[in-house]
C-alpha cells in the first residue's frame, strides 16, 4: 500500500516568472490546476493564488497551500518531497525560473541528503522542473537587449559561497568581457557585497560601462534605472533588484540599451 | 498624416520559448492576437500559426505572415521596422527568449544603423521585447538543475566573433568554475568549433565533468544525453542542440543532474 501511493506522487518545481501573471507559462498554470498541495515562500504562494483567482480557472482539487518564510529552502524542499511521497500531487512554486538560484537545486539537494527511511521513496518520485522567465531576462527585455551577446550570471546572496570565490569570478568575467547579471545584489546577511562589487568592477572596467538596475520588473513596483559605472551607487540596488552590467560594446540606441550580436567588426 | 501613422505603429519582439506551445507566455500569445504583421524565420512563423490554431483564439485582424530564411536577421529586422513605421502592429517572433542570441539585438542594431530617411521614424517607434523561456533553461529543467549556481552562456555560432575571443572566454569561464551553456555548438559555417571546444574543455576540466546534450527540448524531436567530458564526442551536438557543461560540483542524484546552490562547504 505504501509502495503504491509512493509511486503515484509527483513533485513539480514550477517557475512563476518575474511577477506579471501574463508571464506565467500555460504549463505552470496547468500544474497548479492539478495540484493537491502547493508549497512555497509566502509571496510566491500569494502570486500563485492570485493567478488562479484572476483567470477564474477551477482547480481539480481543493488545494492545500503551504506558505513558508524565506531562507528555509531545504526545509521547504523536504516538506514537498514528504507530501509527494505520500502520493500527493505537489507543486513547489519559485519566482522566475526554478533552475536559476531558486528551488530546483534545493529539491535535488534534499533528495541527495534524504533521511535513510525516506531515500528510496524520494528517489522513486516523479520530479519535474517547469521552466519560467527568469528575472535577468525580464529585466533585459525591459531595457532592450543587454544580454544579446555572451554573458554570465552570478548570485551575490548570503553565505552560500565565500566572498573570494565571487571576487575571482567577477574578475575573470570582466577579463572575458562577458556582460554580467547579478542576482540578490544586497542580501540581508551580506549588505556590503554590492559595495565591494562596484569596487571590483571599477578596477577593471571603463567608467562609461553601462549598468541597469532593474527592480521588481513586471510588477506595479517596477523601476528601471540606467547609469554608467562611474555614476553607480550601492543604494541603487536592494533585495528585489537585478543588476545587469554590459560588456565593453554595450551601448545606448535612443531609449534602449543593447549589446550587439557581433564582437569586433560588424558583419 | 505620415507622422500620425508613424507614432501609432508598434514593434514587439516576442519569444516563443523552446518549442512546446504550453511554454509560450500569455503576454506573447496576446501580442500575436493583436498583430497586423508577424515577421520571422520560417519555422518560428509556423510555430506561431500553430499556437493560434491549436488554441482556437481569434486574432483581432487578418494577420500578414512574413516568413524568411535563416541568417538574414538584419533584413528581417529592417522589414519589421519599416512595417511598424507605416503604423502597423508588428510582432517579430524569435525562438526561446528574444534577448538571448536572437532577434532583439538585431532589431536594435537595425535601428542604430537606420537609413537617414527612416531614422527619426524608427527611433520614435514603440518597441517592446517580450521575454520567453530560453533554450538553456528549458534544457536545464529537463535534466534537473545544472544551472542552479553561477553560470555563463556562450554562442559558438558562425562568424559573429573571432574564434580567439571564444577560446579565451571558455578558458576564463573554466578558471572561474562557471557552469556553461553553449548555443549553436555546430553551426554550418563553423562545424569545427565544437571539436575545438571539447579540446579546450579537456585541457582545463577533469575527465569526469558532466555534460548535457539537449536537443529540441519540449518538441517531439527532443533528446537528452548526459555523459562525462571523457565520453563526449562532437557528433553528440548538432544545430538544434544546447550543450550544458557542469561546474566542478555538478553531480548526479538518481536520474537527475544538478549543481548545488552552495560552493565549498554545505551550509
Amino acid at each position: 500500500m505504501v509502495t503504491t501511493t509512493a509511486t503515484t506522487g509527483r513533485l513539480i518545481v514550477a517557475g512563476l516568472g518575474p511577477g506579471d501573471p501574463a508571464q506565467i507559462t500555460p504549463a505552470v498554470h496547468d500544474a497548479l490546476l492539478q495540484a493537491n498541495d502547493v508549497v512555497g515562500y509566502l509571496p510566491y504562494i500569494a502570486r500563485a493564488r492570485e493567478l488562479l483567482e484572476c483567470t477564474g480557472a477551477v482547480p481539480r482539487t481543493d488545494i492545500a497551500w503551504h506558505a513558508s518564510d524565506n531562507r528555509v529552502e531545504l526545509d521547504r524542499a523536504r516538506q514537498a518531497l514528504a507530501l509527494a511521497a505520500q502520493g500527493r500531487q505537489v507543486v513547489v512554486v519559485s519566482s522566475g525560473d526554478p533552475g536559476v538560484f531558486a528551488m530546483a537545486s534545493a529539491v535535488f539537494e534534499a533528495i541527495e541528503a534524504a533521511p535513510t527511511e525516506a531515500a528510496a521513496a524520494w528517489h522513486a518520485l516523479d520530479v519535474q522542473v517547469l521552466p519560467g522567465v527568469t528575472a535577468m531576462l525580464a529585466a533585459a527585455a525591459r531595457a532592450g537587449a543587454p544580454l544579446g551577446h555572451d554573458f554570465c550570471c552570478i548570485n551575490l546572496s548570503d553565505n552560500l559561497k565565500p566572498w573570494p570565490v565571487i571576487a575571482r569570478r567577477v574578475q575573470l568575467a570582466a577579463e572575458a568581457d562577458f556582460a554580467m547579471a547579478f542576482y540578490n545584489p544586497r542580501s540581508r546577511t551580506r549588505p556590503e557585497g554590492f559595495v565591494r562589487l562596484l569596487e571590483l568592477l571599477r578596477a577593471q572596467c571603463e567608467p562609461s560601462r553601462l549598468l541597469i538596475f532593474a527592480r521588481a520588473v513586471s510588477t506595479p513596483d517596477e523601476t528601471l534605472q540606467v547609469c554608467t559605472l562611474a555614476e553607480a551607487t550601492p543604494e541603487m540596488a536592494d533585495m528585489r533588484t537585478v543588476v545587469i552590467v554590459g560588456n565593453s560594446t554595450t551601448r545606448r540606441v535612443g531609449r534602449w540599451i543593447y549589446t550587439p550580436r557581433y564582437y569586433g567588426n560588424a558583419p
